[in-house]
């Protein structure tokens, strides 16, 4: 009814001016989700969204033809959360009638270049089910909203577009295309986001905001704002109804210039706004009331309270014709000197401890489902997966794992993270006793990055417990600390491991292993010698050389294929810009500027080689580049990548230099240009340096401006090889030699940059001098073609990792020490995305085909799935959910009818 | 029912804790008063009163537990003079529940130091009636509340008293009281309030608030401020209730034992608070409910939503003895360096703007008696007097009169007042055509005091008409720019004036009388002569002598009573300071604090004279100081006083330095350190230097701390003499030395005094170089015990003063040249204060007798009048307000039974 008489407030014959009253909810940003819900430290900033919504409620409650939307499903949750019975009934009542719409509706706007699909999915079925639980279709967002994040990736518009959505809204684009595109009215466009899925599965209408989300210059009536209120007392000093209704017309008509229809969408509202919604919209009526009352004077401009949704529909209506999109958004640049290209890799560790996170929440969801009921409540108390996936939830948000947050706010991510995995170690534990039958209490031994597990370090027998999420067999190689020399390894069957093997042999699918390692005696320290009297690495699929007088890396052959590069990599840092005659523009969380082109090395002399390592199943040369900045290199008996494992930090600052660390890799790959990077973990987007497939780039910064996100992979080719890196976290990545690739790792700083966050990025660390950081690079030589044989499973093997637990002494005889939750491993194309208890009745599953179209001639093919053929019987695997939430890449076929 | 059913919720064996929600909304400060009501100009400073009521209004129907308080009527007027029927039934609804009360009612929150009673009763009139007008008996505020004010007048507290009001609440007193008070628990005390009403007339029960205005620190839940709120998750990070409560019952115990009951009052609110006031009730609910809790744990603390009113109630069941005050609370300081006496001087012409006003208000307002309907609506068009009441109301607020608001809202306060002025010459106009029949346009002249006047300026024959709003008749002196030399004059009778008495004769009381003057043929220049050749000015009552070497006044001779003192005048200027290593506090709007005690002369050199100018009606020496000071004494033929018309500024800054521009008397008065100064231009108080009569001072500021305000008088005696100033606008006064009395005339600033108002008093004036101001003293010798019988009269002349209007040409035959609307002047002890139209059918009467107690044999005495013996029959004069409404000194008495 309501949202039908808003419709006829639409003038076919006028220009029509869609109000859109909205707040942008960070969940966290300069405070922390929590203290932005509930008004918390506002001397940091004033926002407490409990507020927003009390007073948006009321104020809709006033008059039927106002409208609000609402976005983050996170505050919204917890605001639902205290309401009376009555509040929520008055809620209910204006969702139904289109008073108070949902936009967007995941638990919050995620950042678009640093997270993975799979955690992007999740959070959106967080808030979406919420608000299906509560609000039932009406509550169903119709329109993707990411007004705030900074670039836009294209595997979220194809998500968004798969989820249902009918169109998709932002703010921030190059400040060249926006430029481009309101010359020639392209501000909307179809975006088909995907090169895999056939059209229209992935089109999804996308429309660039005028403001940003902002109202129009004068007309922001909030709290926050100093513009003047509609003064319509004809006896004031002030009065200043004709001198508004004069601007805000020609503001209509010149935004109306920008775009196809005769409807124009303006955003009235922005961060944190309407804490007190009477001002807003006491003036928004007014203004209604005096631009209208004009169209008796013959004005053809008609305003009226909308929502995106109601704008779409206008725009449905036009029939226009829109152009086409199909790359991406980034990098984003609001100038000429200002990419915002830097939170790419900004604050790693939390980068990192994300992507962790989302594996330990898998792991948790699966344990959940395959150890029923008790998982919840058993021998280790209650334990729950409903925290982590908050927790993870909370850190999608494009002021989270993109680290452009507060220290403070980064911190309370991180302490989120870490109870949601306390509440899920809960869970596990009682689930693998009920798979395990066994009682004695399980240790997880989070610290083995830094080699510290006290139970393995200080027990003369330990047992070792392997869930390997993945619906795949997979190697993955085991680093534990202990104090004896030597060691007795026995698997589940009770045979003898070779202990010099410290890496568990594949492992099942969604299954769990124990193995018993007793200290039988003292064995040889490892065999670390210089590497110029040294061999390359070698193993049988790979060989590694080393320059004898850099120390570098110098040479790759894949012995398999007989192909071999020249490839250097070493470890530089650009020098922060501080600001110059150019711009005043700094490097801070956000933005990326170097003050050169030119990074300078890290390591101050050319010898860099520590010692070379080497047993029967791996080799392992020892890098130091300088005091900050190590490497181990390190391959495998039986592996097809190469191992690097990196430390950074603490990155010195003392000479006043903010650094931002890369290393790079030369080859002599003809990559002309060219390179290639992944969008949120899933499809692989074209790169060229200086360029941009849809304007003509005037390039005026020649290292930030061509900085891509990387989220699992990065490549660089030419007829003949490809040299691909596979990470396990989000990172800046760019070619910008021929032949070279070179990846952002840690950044440290000592300028904010203007964009609001008021810090310098420079992480603390545990002692307060900076913060050390470690990851490891995969990297692989291939033929082209077969690149993402390798790569995808790889990649999906560092995005959910075998979970390992440990239990003092030896396994009770009457333990289970191996369990599959499926009969057979899921053909090779197929990846298990999410098992997760829905209910007490049903689990979600979601399987995806995990190869692009056209990537590999091997499993880039139809495949079809008989569910009954990979689950045991006894597994709670059913699933009820309909086929629209079973998130596919487009060659993965089933039969929807298995799932009743 | 609410009201009682909140006050079952104190609790008789606890500590009860009154939450007095509040908002402090000035009438005009950093934005003019129409800004600070619709939300303008918000940039300057967050706030729109319009949101405040409309939030509170909201907030206020949510739990009828909830109260909240409203004072400045001039904010409520305008606001409910927008709302729907609805809203006015639900507001009308809150004010019958005593949910929302109104206190104080004024207009305005008046200024104590430089308000004239006679506005500052008109100013409460305009509130209360429209109050009254509107809610009834619920809207009669019952607590005088002048939290702001910047010390306080006994005058204030006497018409408090006199209205009926129950109590008075304040929170600013000088810090070293306030710390006395707290140790001796007075800050609750009894003000007797006039020593010439008899007790308990003037009798007034004040408490001083224990946080100024504000709420105690950490418990501000306003949007301007960032105190947390309570945070009642226990799940967060941030929960926060148990130290809340524990601080809360701890500053609840502390604050209780600076009071004598077991009551205390908090003020949760401050300048425009509560324009989203969902967050402070939403926090003070959750405050209320946690606080409350911990009596089931033995706490022994209640806390309940209240108000003045209610929390006084509780303090009368209380049954205490409260200590007697019968000083007043001047000055204002709030550390040792730190006297609020510069705003007694600050803005001398908007200062004397306003008190001009005040004069041409009660003539508009008996002339629209007078002229009856056709006043306001007659052959010059509508008329009003409403115009000028509101801006005279608003006027009174303590940031306007008082000079320390910002120069643009001062200007905004002079522009109100001339459209009030302009509404009232259209009356005036009508009813003197009524009165006079005559219809030829009137002019009025307006800047004769720079001796301009187009009319009387380019025409050979006009016509002038002299009302006299006073109820008796006065010599008023004219000055006319005229072109000729020789002028024609011709009374109401048609008979010659002689040309050379500038002075119209005595006039008539409440009267209008034309003269007309006709230019026949050039006259004699004035006659100046160089002063050391010219005799002292002297004339029948009054002998003024003159130092020829330095050009000052020397002596000065009462001829009558042959009393002579010596008398030396100059002109001063103290150097404003800027900080220094005592105290970083600076002279600004607020603050006075010079530099030195020593000021420096005004002139550089000691002959200071221009010339003499006499003849046989008038004196005048014209004395020249600087470029910059100037100053005209001036005699009059029967005069019994000295007129000295002084000229200030552009006060130069050139030099770096702020200047504080004083004239000092000297005299050989033996006036050993008292002093006395009226107030509110009312009683006199006794002043001494160095002393405060309710405390054992220690005095910081030698001269800043010695000043007072004066609104209509000073003076100076021994048991012989007594020597009075006179002034005819609000100013700063002092006695430092022996015999010596100084006042405080002009202030030009360079720097703001961290008060809030953000510029330094710099008036720029017309040409932008700074304000030139021109006043007049009136100075009188007399015995002490007959120094009331001509201050009294002269500075009632000085306040209402003769309305000049002039005419083209000659007055028509058929003109009635002469009329007065008393049969009889009033007795001399009689002041007609008000007379007005109250309503079609009847007028507003208001008689007062104007002496003290005590201080005239002649007059001090009961007076009884006759009404019927003064009024015409044909007037219009019958009043119908209770006798409560007819404000007066002890001495009036009349027969209510007149008014019918």
């Amino acid at each position: 009814g309501i949202r039908s008489a808003l419709n006829k407030t639409t003038k076919p014959s006028m220009l029509n001016v869609h109000l859109v009253p909205h707040t942008h909810d960070d969940v966290g940003w300069l405070k922390t989700v929590d203290q932005y819900f509930y008004g918390g430290r506002n001397y940091i900033q004033h926002a407490g969204v409990q507020y927003i919504l009390d007073s948006v409620v009321a104020e809709l409650q006033k008059d039927p033809a106002r409208r609000f939307i609402y976005v983050e499903t996170a505050f919204f949750f917890r605001w639902w959360s205290q309401q009376s019975r009555s509040t929520r009934n008055i809620v209910t009542q204006l969702v139904q009638e289109g008073c108070l719409e949902f936009v967007n509706g995941g638990w919050c706007m995620s950042d678009e270049a640093s997270t993975h699909y799979s955690s992007v999915i999740d959070q959106m079925t967080l808030g979406l089910r919420f608000l299906n639980d509560t609000f039932g279709e009406c509550g169903r967002p119709r329109v993707a909203w990411h007004i705030d994040p900074f670039g836009h990736a294209r595997e979220h518009a194809s998500i968004f577009a798969q989820m249902g959505y009918d169109g998709f809204f932002f703010g921030r684009l190059d400040y060249q295309d926006k430029d481009r595109r309101m010359k020639t009215k392209e501000m909307e466009m179809v975006w088909r986001a995907s090169a895999s899925l056939n059209p229209p599965t992935a089109d999804l209408f996308t429309g660039v905001l005028p403001n940003g989300y902002n109202p129009p210059p004068g007309f922001c009536w909030d709290q926050s704002c100093s513009d003047d209120p509609v003064q319509d007392d004809p006896a004031l000093e002030d009065y200043n109804v004709d001198d508004l209704v004069s601007r805000f017309i020609s503001i209509s008509k010149a935004q109306a210039a920008l775009y196809k229809t005769n409807h124009i969408v303006m955003t009235m509202g922005s961060d944190f706004q309407y804490e007190n919604a009477n001002p807003w919209y006491k003036n928004m009526d007014k203004l209604i009331h005096y631009v209208n009352a004009q169209q008796a004077n013959g004005s053809q401009v008609n305003v009226l309270y909308s929502t995106p949704s109601c704008y779409l529909q206008e725009l449905n209506l036009a029939n226009q014709t829109w152009p086409l999109k199909s790359d991406d958004f980034f990098p984003y640049a609001d100038g000429p000197h200002d990419f915002w290209t830097g939170y790419f890799t900004s604050r790693p560790a939390l980068k990192r401890y994300e992507r962790l996170s989302n594996s330990l929440l898998q792991t948790c969801n699966q344990l959940e489902v395959l150890g029923g009921p008790k998982s919840r409540s058993g021998p280790f108390g209650k334990g729950d997966s409903d925290t982590m996936k908050r927790a993870m939830a909370v850190a999608q948000h494009h002021d989270a794992v993109s680290g452009t947050e507060k220290q403070h706010v980064a911190d309370d991510y991180a302490k989120r993270l870490a109870e949601g995995w306390a509440h899920c170690q809960v869970l596990v534990s009682n689930s693998l006793s009920v798979l395990s039958g066994s009682e004695v209490p399980r240790v997880f031994c989070e610290n083995l990055n830094i080699s510290v597990c006290p139970l393995t370090e200080g027990s003369k027998m330990f047992s070792m417990n392997v869930y390997n999420p993945l619906a795949r067999p997979v190697s993955w190689s085991v680093h534990l600390p202990v104090n004896g020399t030597s060691y007795n390894v026995t698997d589940s069957s009770g045979n003898v491991v070779d202990s010099q093997r410290p890496r568990v042999p594949s492992a099942p699918t969604l299954s769990g292993r124990a193995s018993a390692l007793r200290r039988p005696s003292p064995a040889a320290p490892p065999l670390c010698a210089d590497l110029h009297a040294a061999s390359p690495l070698c193993f049988q699929y790979l060989k590694v050389t080393f320059d004898p007088n850099t120390g570098l890396l110098s040479g790759l052959t894949n012995l398999e294929t007989q192909q071999s590069v020249q490839l250097t990599q070493n470890f530089y840092w650009y020098n922060a810009s501080v600001g110059n005659a150019e711009s005043s523009q700094t490097s801070g969380a956000y933005i990326f500027r170097p003050n050169s082109s030119t990074p300078c090395a890290v390591s101050k002399n050319s010898n860099t080689v520590l010692c070379v390592c080497q047993n029967s199943v791996v080799q392992e040369v020892r890098q130091q580049f300088s005091p900050w900045v190590s490497q181990v290199v390190r391959l495998y008996e039986g592996s097809r990548e190469l191992e690097l494992e990196w430390t950074v930090g603490p990155v010195p600052v003392e000479d006043g230099f903010g650094k931002e660390v890369i290393t790079r890799f030369d080859s002599n790959i003809s990559s002309a240009g060219y390179f290639y990077s992944d969008s949120n973990g899933r499809e692989v987007l074209e790169r060229r340096k200086d360029y941009r497939p849809t304007w003509d780039l005037t390039q005026t910064e020649p290292i930030a401006g061509n900085y891509y996100p990387i989220n699992s992979r990065a490549f660089i080719k030419d007829g003949k090889a490809q040299l691909t890196v596979v990470t396990e976290r989000s990172q800046g990545v760019s070619s910008i030699y021929n032949g070279s690739l070179e990846i952002m790792l840690h950044r440290r700083l000592l300028r904010d940059d203007y964009r609001g966050v008021g810090e310098p990025l420079s992480e603390p660390g545990e002692f307060g001098n900076g913060l050390v950081v470690r990851g490891r690079l995969l990297l692989t030589l291939t033929p082209p073609e077969t690149a993402a044989d390798s790569h995808r499973p790889l990649a999906q093997g560092l995005v959910l990792q075998p979970l390992l637990s440990f239990q003092e002494g030896a396994p009770k005889p009457t333990s289970k020490l191996e369990f599959s939750a499926l009969q057979a491993a899921l053909p090779p194309a197929v990846h298990l995305l999410t098992l997760s208890q829905w209910d007490s009745e049903s689990v979600l599953l979601r399987l995806e085909h995990q190869y692009e179209s056209g990537e590999s001639k091997a499993f880039s093919q139809p495949v079809t799935l008989n569910l009954q053929v990979h689950t045991h019987t006894h597994s709670a695997v059913t699933a009820l959910l309909p086929c629209c939430l079973l998130y596919r890449l487009s060659l993965l076929c089933f039969d929807c009818s298995f799932f009743s």
